[in-house]
Formats: C-alpha cells, sequence, structure tokens
C-alpha cells in the first residue's frame, strides 16, 4: 500500500478502534496523555511523526538569544516535510508555551498537518487564528525559555508518557493522539477496518434493542449474523 | 415522600445548596472529584446511584476476552433499572476509557438517567451521540481492559475520593455530582428548599444595592424581612 | 504617565508579550497556574491586585457561622476599590468554591474588574449570570468553609505559584493572569509596545513566506527592515 | 493548669491518640501532611506555634540581598521566645531549603524546642549537627530564594495542609506533627489521658490474647473491667 | 508441590527476579507502588494474600462507633488464617493510618506474616513494637476514619496500583512486594530458579572483569559456558 | 587549572554553598529533584556527568530481547571513562528499576564514581553490596522494560527537572545532587570557597551567641572582622 492510501484508511479509524486492535497485539501503552485539541475537531489528522525534544530551562541556556541558535525550534521547523505530524516532548510542563502565533504560522506554510504536545501553547488567540490543527495539555502566557531548553529533532521522545520515533504513524481525533509504530502501520491499516465494521454493526444491533450480553463481544451466533450481514452489504455494492 | 415527589424537590435544588446543607449537619465530602459535565448541561439530574467497580488492569484479567464473562460491564448494564444513575469507581484511571459509544447506546434504551465516574469515557464523539448525560474526567481513547480490570456492581465503592452505596441519591449539574446518603435524603428534601429561598431572597438584595454584611448570613433583622417577604408571597399565591 | 493611561497600554498588550519583556528583565514566574477564564474572553482585563488569603479548613474555624464574623470574606469585598482585580489565594484548592452567585453579584456592583483565583468557584451558573469576568481553576459544588478558612485581604499572598502583593498590576486575557510587579509598570510600559510591534511585522513576513531563521528573532537586515516599516507606518499617520 | 503542667501532660500523650481524642469533638484535618523526623525521635516535642510564612520566588523579591531586610527570616528568628515550636508555611515546595545550618543554630541558642515545616532543609549534615529537632518534608541544596519569598511571621497560616495560629499547641513525636488549637487545649489535657490508659489495657488484654470484638472499642463489660483494673492500680498506689 | 514447598522456593527468589519472569510472560503490572518496608528487612515473607477494603471517610459512616460495627477491620482480623499476609486497599491516602498497636498486635497473636498497604500505619513505634514485619506507604497519627471507610475483606481489590484477588500469592523484600496470580504460582515456581542461578553465575562473570555485551543477557557461548558450569556444581554436589 | 585540581576543590564545597554561589550568578535551577542517597554518605562526589537516556515503554521495544541490542544500557555502560559520574533520566518514573546488581559491579568495575538518577533501583540489596554509590528516587523490583525504553547515551537530558549536558561537572552530597555547567566551573571554583569560608566565620559567631541581623548576610562591619579574621589565619599558617 502506499502512504496515500494508508492515511486514507486510518482516516476511517477512530482512535478507539485503533486503540483496541493494538492491545490485541499487545500494546497498551500507545495513547499520549495530556493532548487535547484546542479547537473543534471534526475530522481525523494522520501523518508521520516529526519529533522535537525540549529539556528542562537553564538560564545560562534557555534565553531570547537561544532562538537564534542553529539547533532551535526555528530551524527544526524549517526541516518538517509536507504533510508531517509534529510531535513535541516537553516533559508536561504546562507553565511556559512551546509555541506561538508565528511558529504557527510558519508551519501552515510549509504545509504541517497538526501539532502534537504534551506541552501548552501560548497567545492562544493567535495559534488558532492560524488554523493549525493543534492538540495540546492547556495554555499559559510565558515564552518555551521559562522552563524549557530546545535540544534537538528526529530522535526518539516521550509525548504524554508514550515512546514516539520519527516516522511512527500519528492519528488524532477528539479522543486524542495515539501512535501506530512504524513497523505495525501495515498490518492494522489491513485488520482494523474489520473492527470498526463489527462495532457499526453492534450499534446497530443495539438500536434495534438488543442486550449485550453475547453481542459485545459478539458470540458464534452473533458473528455469523454479522459476517452475512456484511456479505449481504458487498453483494448489494 | 413518594421517591418521584422527592426526585421532584431535588431537581429544584443546586449541587451548591445540597452541600451547604450536608455541611451543616456535619459532612463536607460528599462532591466528587473529577466528574464534569461532557455536554452542554441545563438540567438537573436525579437518581439512585447504582455503582460499579474496576480495579487496575492486569495483563491475565484484563482482556478484551474478558468481556464476554459473566461478571462484566455488560452484564451489569442488563441489571440497571430504569431512572438509576450509574456511579463507576475507576479509581481516576485516566488513560482508558470505560465505556463508548456501544455501551451507552444499551443504557439509554434501558432508561438510564445518567453516568458518573472519576474515570473518563472513549469515542466521545460516539457517546455524545447517544444522548446519555455523562458527568467524567475527561477523555481517552484506548479501551478499559489497557488499564482497568472490572470486578463487580451494587458495591460500595470511591468515586472521586467520596464514598456511595447503592441507592444512594445522586444529585448532579452544572457544578458536578454530589451524594445524599440514603438515611439523610428525607430530612435534606424537608430543609433545603428553605436555604434555596433563602438565597434567593439575599440575591434580590444584593442586586438591590444591600452590601453583604448583616446580609450574608442574614442578621436578626434580615431574617426577619425574608420570613416576612416569604409570608407575603405565600399570600399572594 | 496616569493610571489611565498605563491601564490603556497594557490593555493592548498580551500576557504572551508581557511574558516574553519581564522575562528578559529575569522575571521568570509570573504566569499564574490555574486560573483559566469560565466564560468566553476576547478583551483584556487590567487592574492593581487586591489580594485575599485562605488557609486550610478546620472545622472548629471554618463554619457557615464564620461567614458573619467581622474578619470575613463578605467584610474583604465591601473594601474593594472600583477598577480592583480580585486575586484570591486558596492554595490550589479544587474541591471547595471560594464564592458562589451572591459574592459575585456583589462584586460587579461595586466595580470590581474581575476576579482571578487558584482556587474554584461554585454555582458556576449563577456566577455566570453575574457577568463578573472569573479567571479560576474549575469549579466545585461545596461551600468554601468545606476546605478553607479565610484569614485576611491585602496581604502578600501567593496565587498559582506566583508571588502577588497588593497593588502589583494584573492583566488577564485567553491565556491566563499575569502580574507585573508595580516597580516595573512603567517601565514595562514604555518597552513592550515595541515587542508587540515587532511581532506583529514578523508575522506579516511569514505570511508573505518568509522563512524563520534571520527573522525571529530578526538579524541585522530584518530589524533593520522593521525600524524602516515602521517608520514608513509613523510617517503615514 | 500552668502551661509547664499541660506541656507535662501532653509529653505523656503519642499524637496518634490526641487525633483520636479530636476526631471525637469533630476536627479531623490537624496532622500536617509532609514534616516527618530528620533524625531520630525518642521523645515527644511540646510547644506553643511561633508561626513564620513564605510565599514563591519572585525574581525581583527572593535574593541573597533580601536576607538583609528587617522583614527577613533572621529578624523572625530574633522574635522567637525560648520553648516555641517554629512553625514553617512553604507551601510544600520541596526544591528549596528553608534554612540551613547557620539559622538553625540560632534557634537553639534561643531555647526553640522544635523546628516543623511542609518544606524541606538545607546542608542537612549541618543542620543536624545544631541539635535542633527537625520535622519536614526532606532536604534540597538550593537556598530558600531560589523557590520561595519571606512575607512575615505570627500570622495565621497553613502547614502541610493544616490551619495554624499563632499560639496553638503543638506536638510532635515519630507519627509526626499535630496542632491542638488553643482553645481546645485544656479540654484535650483532661480528656486525652483517660484514652490513653484505655488502649493501654486494651494492649495488655491482645497481649493475654483477648480477641478484638467487644475489646476495641471497648463493649459494657470490658468497659467495666477497665475501670475497675485502673481503680485497682490507683488504690494500689 | 505442596504450599509448604512453593512458600520455600519463592522465599528463595528476589521479588526482583520475579518481576522478571512474569514481565516475560506478559505481566507488566506486578510490584505495588507504594508499600516500603517500615523496619529493617533481611528476610523475605511469602503468603497468600488476605485482602481488605477501605473507600474514603464520609462523616456519617467513618466513626469511632463504626469500629464496633460486625464489618469492621476488628472482624476482619479475627478472620485472617494463620500464615497470610494482609494486603489493605487504602486507595494510597497517606494522611490517616489504616492500623496502630493493637490490631498489629492482634494479628501477630494470630500468626499473619505480613502487613502490605498503600497506606500508612498510626502509632509506628508501637507498630515496630509488636514485630509484625510492615510493608507501607509511611506514617500518619490520625485514625482510619479521619479519612477512610472499612467495607469489607477478601474481595478482589487495588492495592498501589496493582489488582489483588484473595488467595493471590504475596511476596516482600526490601524492594517492595509483588503479586504472583494464584495460576500463575506452580509455572513461576518452577522456571524462575533458572533465572535467579543464571543471574548468579553472570554476577560472578562480572566479578572476573567480564564486560556486559554478549554476557547479560548471555549470547550462545555464554549460555552454554553457564549451562555447563551449573552441570558442574550439579555433580559436585 | 587541571581536572583533579578542580575535582580537589569541589570535594570541599558543599551542594549548598555551589547553590548559593550559582544563584547570584542567575541559576536558580541546579538542583535534581529525587536523586537522595540509597547508602549513608559521608563525603562529597565530583565528577563529569555520563549521560543516559530512557522514553517510556512500548511494548514493541521494551522487552528483554531488547537487552542484547547494541543500542542498550550495557554498551553505554561500557562507554563511561573512569571517574564519570553516570546521570540516568528516567523520567522520574518510579516504578521500574533502571539497574540492578549485575550492571552496578560492573560500573564499579570500569571505576565510574557514582549513579544519580530521577528513576529508581531494583534489587537494592544487591546494588548496596556492589558498593557504587547511588542516588535515586527509590526502589522498586520491576525492569527496566517494565516501563521504560532505553535509548541513548552522551546526549543532553532532563534528570530531576534540571538540563544535564555531556562533561558538565556533577556535584553530590547528603543534600542531593547539583550540575555545574561546564563553562561556570573554573569561576565557581575559585569564587566559592570564599562563600564556604564566610559561612564558617558566621557558625563560629553564633556559636558565640552573635544575633542573626548584621551577621548573616554581613554589614559592612562584619565583613571587615571576617576578612581581618582570615588574614589572621593565613598569617597562622
Amino acid at each position: 500500500m502506499s502512504d496515500t492510501e494508508i492515511f486514507e484508511i486510518f482516516r476511517a479509524l477512530s482512535t478507539a478502534t485503533i486503540t483496541t486492535v493494538l492491545l490485541k497485539k499487545g500494546l497498551r501503552n500507545v495513547w499520549m496523555r495530556g493532548p487535547q485539541p484546542l479547537q473543534a475537531v471534526d475530522q481525523r489528522y494522520v501523518g508521520k511523526a516529526f519529533t522535537l525534544r525540549f529539556v528542562p530551562a537553564r538560564e545560562d541556556l534557555a534565553t531570547p538569544a537561544s532562538w537564534a541558535s542553529p539547533l532551535s525550534t526555528r530551524a527544526a521547523i524549517e526541516d518538517m516535510p509536507v504533510g508531517a505530524i509534529a510531535v513535541v516532548d516537553a516533559m508536561g510542563v504546562r507553565d511556559a508555551g512551546i509555541f506561538g502565533d508565528i511558529l504557527c504560522a510558519r508551519m501552515v506554510k510549509r504545509g504541517v498537518a497538526a501539532l502534537i504536545t504534551d506541552g501548552v501553547m501560548r497567545d492562544v488567540a493567535g495559534v488558532l487564528g492560524t488554523g493549525l490543527p493543534v492538540f495540546a495539555s492547556g495554555v499559559a502566557a510565558p515564552p518555551s525559555v521559562a522552563g524549557l531548553t530546545f535540544v534537538g529533532w528526529q530522535e526518539p521522545i516521550s509525548c504524554g508518557g508514550v515512546a514516539i520515533f520519527p516516522s511512527d504513524l500519528i492519528v488524532a481525533d477528539r479522543d486524542g493522539a495515539v501512535v501506530v509504530p512504524k513497523d505495525l502501520v501495515a498490518e492494522i491499516a489491513r485488520e482494523a477496518p474489520d473492527q470498526e465494521a463489527l462495532e457499526a454493526w453492534i450499534m446497530d444491533e443495539v438500536h434495534s434493542g438488543a442486550p449485550l450480553p453475547g453481542l459485545y463481544p459478539p458470540n458464534a451466533e452473533n458473528k455469523a449474523r454479522f459476517e452475512m450481514s456484511r456479505a449481504q452489504r458487498r453483494r448489494s455494492h
């Protein structure tokens, strides 16, 4: 499958369904604690992780002057490819905003798909004005250097208690953001749509008044009924 | 008083007033920390507590297979009476959703009045679509078994740092959810409307420009004025 | 500068810009953790801090009877001058509401500009109904005495991990609330508008497609271009 | 009773017993969270509270220069009477030590009985060398001004989530530190020794093999046996 | 294997080794957060879990009078079999001691092997005097009813974020306490001694100066050397 | 100055004094939150930081098999130079031990001076047996892979909320561990001994009964007295 096809499939999969399928493969820790949408969200964002990493502020390092350094958030942004999802390890720090309106506006210009962080944003009115989809732990006025020192990009990071490696797949919707490890992307793309279809059929049954035991998860009889309904639906297309 | 009459009275009492009256009887710990409405709330929900209890996930127990067990959340839901308020002890765990759209849809079918938890919901878009009033600590994509093992229902539980027993009265509004211990329900139903009326009268006085000292709480003179105004209002009906 | 002039200048400065300018002077800890607007905010609130202080509840002190004491929140409110911003140290306690609708209504009557607290409000529907701008850490039903004992006003306090002294300047907007120490107010009023103008010019450049390095912060060339553009704008007025 | 007599009585009462007796009078929140003995403790410390209060550090205020101000911890220490127990509100801050060896040595010189804080100490080796009994939340190297601004003494404070007023009685032992509100001191001094004697008698019964139900708390029969044993003991003296 | 044989095996296995072997079977969450030995520990405690459960205090329930109820901690203790390890779910509450000297003394009389809790103990001097091995989260003076309501025993519980069921095996040493689910006990008893022996052999190699890569975990060559050394040791016995 | 001379100087400087001197240069955030000595400490450890970095566990990465990877803690240890202080970023995770006895024994063999981490150790009895000086946040039985994925060494890290870069100087004593940024080492080595000498002189004055105001910090008169006493002491050598 091409990246485009894969992204298409994941845009139809809720993060809830993705976590269910990953759990069945033994992965329980894939949902990032903290990042919540700052704007109303009625779609799903899918892209490859472009990682950024902060360590705590140290007054000799975390200064406005550091913003001009070649090793700065500015340089990292200029390195982001079109369609990337920026994932920022701010160690959950909630009293210094990692980015404001200017950096977000530049990310939009570069075609970045979304920004995910366990930290917070500053100048939230300006940030929302840029149209960049942002999933963060909240809002704070102070600049990043009040609490954070930027140290690099495209390294393995922690975001919200989850390990993220560059090029892992990120999916974000109203339930927040999850990682699909890059080696599992194709497998999940094949299997998860079945789970999504099953749950949709179960929801229909519940609306028809069916009780839960034997239905969710389905016993043999209900599995058969689901498969039949699915076959019929396919035939009718 | 019948349950219907009691519920009617409590629907007119804010959770703020209920906590004031309970505090005067020595109960300070009746408001659950965590549960906040996930949807816009412009009414009050009243019902008897139907409790559910989780312990932490253990990988040998908390599996998708466990959902088919007779001791499952599914069985608990099928046991909920019409008008109940489900109160779920998730130990404040915020990285695994206790229920998603399917379980909530079934609760609506069974006539459950509301769901209260110190945990979080998953598939929040789907959950809101069912119309079930939900008071929770937030949202997370992963399924319950990623962090929780279900162990039973209609037992004493902790919810948000408050002890809840089956059949205690639960009242929830924009300020969150409070418990009225079942042995105190009749007493509060008799006394709290007076507090509510007094505070409404004080609010009118404030709007007329009265200063607070002597008014809130009222001194003897203001108490007398309140009683007179109340008597006049009754006469005029 | 008169207070009125100073307030006017600060109403045009975002809290994000103010924290940047204060950081350049060595002040990193000026943004209060916790206070977030309870209502939609599309303006900025500026005023002098009027402080209130709570300590934890002790059952012999924190009683409804204490509300009638001369050392009560009621007396403190009657002492608030027009235009003040009340800043309340509730030690970050989130399970007892410091004020409800009646006290907020009285503050509106007295011309208080806004209320900031690291604690929470009760009867949020009623509070919002009064129109008082409130920045708080959330909402809880129980009265203050369930968790707090009021001990005084116009003392130095902690609010959200920040030291606030009476008459410090407070500015609050969608990013929350910051303090400008009273001895630094005039200096910030002189310098911050430059920072605001520079950032607006940089935002225009980003919209025109300029990359970040050399722009933000500006190198010598871009600084010169900004100064020129500013001079032109002034001439054209 | 004189202070000396009262102190004598409390030195024979464990903090566990004191909290039991206070709870029976409706006071549940009297034990300070955080303060633990830094040194081996095999006695009990009793004295009147002398309070000190910090707010968070602000870089314009919390400087080494501030240590020379008349409103400094140094001045507060010079104001402490012999036998006082210093109780320091550090808001639970654990990354800046409130005092080191020099201030503790001076407190010993002034006859201070003990130091209690919800903050931490610095230079712990030096502090222990002074012999001052210290109950604190731990140890940190940085000076107070790295995280704290001192604002005054002999005010009402919070220490470890408990309200402390100047001249309240403080008792500290291996279980930590509790407050006895000054208006309750005489009452507790009269009643608590009975509780202590009863528990000692129950402990003897347990050592003799008695089961707990009916013994702890004692039923009527065991209460009678305890009273008899007590009367015998008194007679035999 | 008899219980006695199994207990014998586990007394020779460190909790560190047990968690390694359980992790290889997919169980990552078996070590209880909080319980640490209150006394010096130079042996290992092994026994079957006897569970107790608390919910938060509610002033109408959590009273000294409740201690006389048939549903009390006293009754639970009288139900504990010889050799049991009491595991107490106190929801991590650290400001009310679950048990003091009297209850611990009775547990010793009944032959209880150890007490594990995510809560804290009171009257620590008295508790240590009873000789009961205790693993707890610390010490607090107030009685359990200041923060907790006891609700039952021999139910599934949470202790330190781990699910514990009655009759699971508990092992505790200086690293704290772990659970071995009862269905896995025999399997771990068979497999873990190999892991322990391997690690002892590796430690010898390290003492002889061997570098870590290829040694820990062992490559094929080192595995063979370990097996040979083990065979020799067996022959020589 | 040579490294040996610098190390010698720092071994005579308490971490308390170092933080005071760094604060006077504007650095407030240099003491690591969490690391405390696991063994009795009566000396000071000084060395250059050798950093290691973990991110959270992900079940596809954090496996016992990963311990054989070239990018493992084992390889990192083999890269540590004699005299280094290993500083390990475990993100403050307290339920998985970063190292046990085997890795610590190997570090001793390689001449590592000490180990500092904001995480915890496992098999604490074994670790203490190796004699490696360890400063950690506590103890837990589970292996690192139960909660952590190792990702690299000699990178900038966070440890206990402090930024640490490879080759920064680390000093650890009973108050915990501090960083001296490498560019400031020489400056601190020159200036801090004066602070240490001044504080020793002040301590003597306190022992002689001098009050604190004017002494600590010293006014002009006391500064002169200190300088004189210092000059005399030098002459007498």
